[in-house]
């Protein structure tokens, strides 16, 4: 028998919980309220189905060149507290997270790490889309976009809802080993100017900044709040990601910020998106089962995915659009459906 | 004095409780959204009154040519793991649900069954509509067509929201003795042509599932969503049901998932409904007490409709309209009131 | 120190609790989900404040020619269960709040009860309008009404609602003393005829029951639905009453069913009623503190009315309006705000 | 390490409830529905971020003439029963919260003060506005306003919405130690001629009202509904502000009553206040730590709303706008985000 998403989950929560760092798993800046919100518009949207016809679909996609079995990659990835708890590890996670991207045919997407770490990630096998952090020191991040480029990844690019510091649910700036600083526009043109890959704009979060990303020369953006340490009472990212679909019609969008299911991934799918980002998911199934419950996890949110794709009535990735998505929002409200922390917000860190 | 539906319920689940089987009645692909937000949607339809001028009504219809006391009839039922744990059983708990729905002037369904079992059932008395599963032995199909309409089936269909396999809640594919496969237009077209029964296509959850339904040359439909086993997310029934009814007039609709009061079924019956499916009820109520539970739940549920059909003044079922329908869900969003399984949803099966 | 709103409930509650009937206190057909539904609408609607200029506003009023101190009175009274339960009384409870209504300058008014105890509620003093249960027995019903009158009520009426039974939260028939039937117009028409005082039909619940009951020659309504005893998924009251105060605008409008606070006094006599009628409360005062509890309820819903009406710059009754209100319902929904039960929901009634 | 937030609030409501006064943190006139709805109301208000180009905002403004470090100030503070019961203070609390916004570049705000300690207020440093009781005896009146120029006040006023007494959680009017009374628009042009100081109208909950405080002379109001004492069901700050910045557009408007977070203060200023004054946030900083928790307060709402400035593209607060506000109230409806106050609700006030 298959892996269940559920044995997964419980499975790397119990063991996050063992060592007291569920709390880390739900970001939040401020009040969180981000993540709930966030979850609530997730789960006002419902499907109708299409079955009559419909053959079984398939999920195979295609994001800055590279083949991939499914429109769902690793949203940039730092060190992580709370996988450092669980260690020692033998095989360094983030490599083993990697790994499990590349056994699946997803791919891999790296944040705040070094540049030797960002080589091992690498070799794993998963293409991997390197997002610098806006260091206050200008040559360490030229440094990186150039590193990314020697080391074989297939795009770099910023994560701009780091300009002013994020904020996690303790309310203290969440990677606090960085001196971070805001970019100028003419900044971001430089990054995009020299670097030969395509540049990404990540933490995407109105039209606005779509329009921006687009004019300095970046080919892609991600739509994110960051988990939830960006910015506290963030607009839901579906809410916010189909007028942004219709800014930039020419951009790659990829969105994150708690998606959990198969299902999320197709209703961001049907709202403009090329690829859904997971980041806790994830952390989550590295502690369940390292590599394995990485490559377990995707496939399982892919056999989702496939499975509703096939009974709304979309063969393919490029086919999904918004026609079987019904809003039932303003009827009812689901609050919880997808919450696969239970009780943990209280709990306290242990440092 | 006559039995009362919280004690049926009551009896019913403490013995389903008794071994362990509650979480069983609540399927739910992936995360059980789908029945949260169904309840939630019939539970934002409120009446107005229409008393003055109004007299007892009557709750006589048919369906596929069959006088019923009540537009109420058995959903699909399959082999129930639910009443399997609670056998050894003297007579099989299919054929008291069928003898108490003959008792009660109600029509019986099957899903799953084997073709023998399901000749035993129409020897109860109540008429039956036999939906086939979608077997990827189309000879077995073929087969079950043929014996259902040699026993004396009133109609036979197919439940297509099994084209892509069913999910429980235990995110394990639900009935998991047969091989099931998505069926070809063509392959349905052939089914309607080889039976000399009214057929209908089970599983519709939208307009273009409804139109070409109406275009193989199926009779009815019912619109259902498989009590959450089909798809995550599923648009609510009575949400969808409207536009479906109007855009294939001619056809038999019936509806189930979630069905639970005599109110919820005049609900349905306003918004395009020709009959109303239940299962879960079924189980509860056969659980309680056998045939005997059955027959008194379906009198119950029939008292109820009579009641409200009486107080928002429809005399008889074709008057039913949604005149006296208003909605409510924008304003509040009663998300309780129906529950009636109480706080099972932690259960665990016990294997 | 006058008594507090709180400290009457409290003390009711605890008296009711404490011989186990509070579940008698939140009727409800089937689901109860009316009882929920209507104050969850209640809580929708929200006050701005019209403060400069204002002056302390007066909130007498006239109903069926009595001058009253407020435009609050007894909704239909009936033997009742609960209050049974706390006997014996030494003076009768109905007669206690009779008599507590006209110390407080209220009116009364009663359903179910003897001819009898009619007269010996009427000589509490306070003006009483009497409504007719549909008894089955036409002469009864006629007794009823002229005896009312030779008694010296201001009004008589009938509660068409219970038409086809009342249910309570038990789902048995409410007051099952009596044997009742719907009554034809013609019978209606007839009850109207029969007497000389203005006929009131209680239980309207729609428009079109309203133009009927004008249509019959009834001087006024009374927008209910018996509690929550009438029909289950009940449009709340105060969702209906403008429409029904459109188009009756010659009618005297009362209402009833979950009114708890002046300041849901306030929102009826905004959207349309005349009058407002209370049971519940009333119980629970008469149980916390009989004829004088009564008086302190009225005295106290009386300084709420009276204050809010300041505040939003109302001076009299007749001078309210919906112009100071605001609806919220579809951006939260406060759903508990004056429930004053508490947890007494699953208390089990004893026998 | 800087404080943070959530040490200030725990540490201050552990002292306030080891005296058993945390009820009277949520103050609320009958039901307190007014709090929970306008925190509801507050909470459905989201942001999207407009990041490329922004830089790091400044929150100074300028109130009555006087710079401010940020647009948050004191809501008018009376004696308080809660700090009272912490006493005795060496340094008298009021005092100590006058002199910690000092620190912080704050202002205060008085309500119902005695003159003298009113001069010892002034003393501390923070520019204060005097609001005056509408107190019965107009010589008394008349003397605060004289007093309060004297002394250096920066503005006077008058807290309409205690015209017709205030109302606390239990149900008593709230400081009973003033006899207050109606004010005529012709006592209200008086006050505002009397005084040289820019006169606040106070309690100002429509345009019906604002309009009417224009007229009198007044040269800023306050949209506030007395943090719940005013008015039960009280229309939310946020949802009335608007239209009373549109219907002024010349006054100075402030708010207050439930602003507990930066964002909360971003909202606010974004439809339409300049600036925001908070009461229960200070009581509790003040309980906290005295003068360095209210520093500390002001100066961490100061760097959330600089941060969130930021995010939202802001440079100033001139420059704020609503164009980066969305609506989320009608598809979710986030309950309790900001609750700062835990499970207090029921604890008893001890005597």
């Amino acid at each position: 028998m298959p892996a269940r998403y559920s044995d997964i989950v419980s499975k790397g929560l119990e063991r996050i919980r063992s060592v007291g760092m569920a709390a880390y798993l739900d970001l939040g800046a401020e009040t969180r309220s981000q993540n709930r919100l966030n979850r609530r518009y997730i789960d006002s949207i419902v499907f109708e189905m299409r079955i009559l016809g419909s053959t079984l679909a398939d999920t195979k996609t295609e994001l800055f060149g590279q083949a991939l079995t499914v429109p769902i990659l690793a949203a940039a990835l730092c060190k992580s507290r709370v996988l450092e708890r669980l260690g020692p590890w033998e095989i360094p996670y983030l490599e083993q997270i990697a790994a499990g991207l590349a056994d699946a045919g997803s791919m891999m997407s790296t944040g705040g790490v070094e540049l030797d770490e960002l080589a091992r990630i690498v070799d794993q096998g998963a293409p991997v889309v390197h997002i610098v952090k806006p260091y206050g020191d200008d040559d360490l991040i030229l440094r990186h976009l150039q590193r990314a480029a020697e080391l074989g990844c297939v795009a770099v690019g910023m994560d701009i809802d780091a300009f002013f510091q994020e904020k996690a649910w303790d309310e203290e700036p969440g990677p606090a080993d960085w001196a971070l600083s805001p970019k100028s526009l003419d900044d971001m043109r430089r990054y995009c100017r020299e670097t030969t890959l395509p540049f990404v704009v990540k933490g995407v979060l109105s039209v606005h900044d779509a329009l921006r990303a687009q004019d300095i020369g970046a080919s892609a953006v991600v739509v994110s709040f960051h988990g939830g340490e960006a910015i506290d009472y963030a607009v839901p990212i579906l809410k916010i990601l189909p007028a942004i679909r219709e800014a930039v019609p020419e951009l790659t969008i990829m969105v994150d910020s708690g998606f959990r299911r198969g299902t999320d991934v197709l209703k961001a799918l049907a709202l403009g998106a090329d690829g859904v980002g997971i980041a806790t998911l994830l952390l989550i199934a590295c502690a369940a089962d390292g590599r394995a419950g990485v490559k377990a996890m995707i496939e399982l949110l892919a056999e989702e995915l496939r499975r509703t794709m096939s009974l709304v009535g979309s063969p393919s990735v490029a086919q999904v659009d918004r026609s079987a998505l019904h809003f039932v929002g303003r009827e009812s409200g689901d609050t919880d459906s997808s919450n696969i922390f239970g009780d943990d917000e209280n709990e306290k860190r242990e440092q």
